[in-house]
């Protein structure tokens, strides 16, 4: 068996359904027994805070009041029907009927199979979060510089 | 002549104007002898509903609430300016007026160029859609390994 | 040193925070020596137009209007949390705060490390934009043919 091509995938975006499409896709990748890396940049970084739901982190103002609008994990909004917050638990309760993994366990999953979480180092940098407000799975903070250094032989999806 | 890379493109989303950014660059990619595939998930299954409009799909109320207001494909929104659904028809009219394929025309010459339109296992699971409800067009109901794997030699391209 | 893979970014997004992204991920690559490629189209566009502000270009109603309401460079919205336009000055002075480079310097680099910017030609044409509308720094004005073609051994990011 040749080997399979890498994958990588940019998570800019903090939308449910999005960040929900690119664990499933990184999942089915690494049990699928390809290298996976998931390089989470500014909305996405919302679905690494340790905090859930919305809270002011940061120093200055500006940063205090963006980072309790994103809000964390169980903030994320649906990138379409929204419906002020209700949706992605309506989904959530769709994805449970059917038996589909919900977004948790989707992160947990991924760690367990193996899959490099990486912080964009710039973008905690301009929303003024540290290391220690991000999950413990999340294995570096680095630049771009060397996220696509990891990538050259694999594929690169921007979700 | 050696041969071209293949292109997937994955088609995420149900806005009108990326579905057609996304067909543009498949029927370029096809009319230029490269083979490829389009995987439509989640709001990218709405271009495939055989039914245009609004209509109510699935089993449960949930999936039934969120088939109707995702609509089909002639009720796709602009991803900015929609104006309650306005926009997709003005931008129809400015692309006619400058001879431009419209939507319907992308997806029949997709079709005749032989680019294979793939359906989203799991997306139609959780939407409680079945392949009847889909259009005659699409190849194949399949999953993330499946797409991946026809996906190795070529671009994957997330809209 | 091996030859490093080639970078190619489709700029269909207009959105504040995705166009800062897709030149953060241009520099960084052609900064590491990289051959970098931006085809901007469709909302990418505006971030080309000379006119930073509000416009009407073209000729038709039509296109005047969503011309004017697109805006230039200076009028890209945040994709979430805009705040009726106020968001992305805000995000601004967040990036100066931390030394970080702001659209126009990223543009600016952008042109310094040699980074090709092209012009998508159908967008052009259906929103009756001339060459003449855009800035200096547009090398050419392609269509998606040409935009492959030369992305045959590169990544294709969409954004």
């Amino acid at each position: 068996m040749s080997k399979k091509k890498d994958l990588t995938i940019v998570c800019f975006s903090g939308d449910f359904d999005k960040v929900v499409a690119a664990f499933t896709m990184a999942t089915g990748a690494a049990a699928t027994n390809r290298k996976v890396t998931m390089f989470f940049t500014f909305w996405g970084l919302n679905v690494l805070k340790k905090e859930q739901g919305r809270k002011f982190l940061g120093q200055g103002v500006l940063a205090k009041v963006f980072n309790f609008l994103m809000g964390g994990g169980n903030k994320l909004p649906l990138s379409r029907l929204n419906f002020a917050g209700a949706s992605p638990g309506l989904m959530t309760s769709m994805m449970k009927k059917h038996n589909v993994a919900t977004l948790p366990e989707l992160i947990e999953a991924a760690h367990a199979l193996g899959i490099r979480m990486l912080a964009c180092e710039m973008a905690l940098h301009i929303l003024e979060l540290e290391r220690s407000d991000l999950i413990e799975e999340v294995e570096d903070v680095v630049g771009v510089a060397t996220f696509l250094n990891e990538s050259e032989d694999g594929h690169i999806i921007f979700v």
